[in-house]
């Protein structure tokens, strides 16, 4: 069986070289580089790389949780996530949890196991302290806001956006404002229930638990806000929609149920996705795909960081 | 440091037991399991899987190769897969190429490398001779049909498909129908090609260059198909979109321009995502979720096999 050595010998290159190449070392010279490569091919060389790995303690795998991958807000993450990979060698092990913790779990597992370099988790069900007690077993990088916790993480304020969101659909003149958001639980979602709350008191408005849908998610979930909302004996006037898709999703419904926006429903989505763009909705910018990047660079950095990234409302059609 | 007999000792059962629950057999007693996971977190055990991964010649990783993980058409498909992977057990490293070759081979390279135990290939750009060199290394299972070959592939009848869907618009009178598509490369764009120009040869209508427009993946691409449009002199007045995102990007685009569908313009999607649903758009139902879970079956089989899943025309306003 042909070994490194033999490699060296026929490439003519150093071990070293050899190695390098092996291992996808930046800065080999791409003459030698693919002379290695010729020399693999014409022997049929193979290396079981589990061994390279039990040697060197390194699998250039980076895990990464998310509840969705279909989801457009985390395929957008995983794909600066993804950009980022490339760019520095590494693969991706993909966990897609639909929110089960058991599945969290598993990804924390495989990091104590040493199958994965580190972890970056988008969204989460566990509690904070599971992910603590894995610290000791590699970088995990989070997507909220943990001040003082003894990790990396790269978020957006959702306090602050939702706040002056509401504070701008408040100045348009509405004063029954509702909200759609995937879920109730989460740092995220905490915080911007923290917002709600805090600008209905200084507003003096009234809190209305009918005015805040979950569980939306999809484009089609805007049909499910609008049959809520015609039920309700004193329906909201405005609506921030903590996702384009299911912004784009109500606003079809709109049109078909002759709802004219946003004369009868002010609408203000998030994430300023092409659709948002195209059908002319006003939305928050909140930029996915250089967070994903930056979670990247956290996940393989020895240096624990944080890093608040800006949101921008964009005024358009539809609030 | 705590091997596998101290856990078995401290959990009272067996080291095969422990064994099993460490490798995540299924059929062991849940008391059981809970008691090794309970010893396993008391001694703060922890194996380097690399080292099992080693000795077993199995990673229970599998390659998943897609060109964008942020497209529904491919997110659908990796849904499926996702899920069937959890009741197995296995964890996807994920591959997104942007249909650079370079990407693809990195894939196979990690197979060849038993970084992976096999691979699943949903779109690709390199040559069948660089996958057929591959297979000794493990399973490589495709998303398009290759009759003959000897791997295994899940896969619609895109000629088929294609051709009846040209014959239904010839039907409702338009004898000028053109094609958006995501690139004009690749197996299953040219079975369609083929369909296209059969079904012009058979109903003896010309060939217009011009009604072919590629590159249209997303919502947005909608715009520059109306665009495109409007720029001809002899503009078709049907046309068949590969996805619906794009389909519903045309959509919104034409009623935004005053454009009438049908009348104007018939469209049909493919895929039959909510977002067809919920504007009311025909087109052809695609079982990407089922595919995905019958792609990753086949790439955990020892046999070769291929399997055709059925499509079907969905009725409904723009077409």
């Amino acid at each position: 069986m042909t070994n490194i050595k033999d490699l060296a010998r026929m490439a003519g290159v150093s071990v070293t070289t050899v190695s390098r190449v092996l291992n996808n070392h930046p800065y080999v010279r791409e003459d030698k580089k693919k002379a290695v490569l010729d020399a693999v091919r014409t022997s049929n060389y193979h290396k079981n790389i589990n061994a390279v790995h039990l040697s060197k303690g390194k699998t250039f795998l980076m895990g990464v949780v998310l509840p969705f991958s279909d989801h457009p807000y985390f395929a957008q993450l995983l794909k600066g996530i993804a950009k980022q990979a490339l760019e520095n060698n590494y693969k991706l092990v993909l966990f897609q949890t639909s929110y089960i913790e058991s599945r969290e779990l598993e990804a924390l597992e495989m990091l104590k196991l040493k199958q994965i370099d580190s972890l970056i988790i988008c969204s989460r069900t566990c509690d904070f302290a599971m992910i603590e007690e894995h610290l000791t077993f590699g970088p995990i990088v989070l997507c909220e806001d943990l001040h003082g916790k003894n990790l990396s993480a790269t978020y957006v304020d959702h306090y602050r956006i939702f706040y002056e969101a509401l504070k701008y659909l408040h100045s348009k003149g509405h004063s029954r404002i509702g909200y759609c958001i995937a879920r109730k639980s989460g740092t995220n979602s905490q915080k911007r229930m923290s917002a709600y709350r805090d600008f209905l008191h200084h507003s003096q408005l009234p809190y209305n638990p009918e005015y805040l849908m979950d569980d939306c998610l999809y484009f089609q979930d805007g049909e499910k806000v609008i049959r809520q909302i015609k039920e309700m004996i004193t329906p909201p006037t405005a609506l921030l929609v903590t996702s384009d898709q299911v912004a784009a999703g109500i606003f079809t419904c709109c049109q078909r149920e002759q709802i004219s926006i946003p004369d009868d429903l002010a609408i203000i989505g998030f994430d300023n996705e092409p659709i948002a763009k195209m059908m002319n909705i006003t939305t928050v910018e909140i930029p996915l795909v250089e967070m994903g990047k930056n979670l990247f660079l956290q996940a393989i950095s020895e240096q624990v960081s944080n890093k608040e990234m800006s949101a921008k409302l964009i005024e358009r059609g539809t609030a």
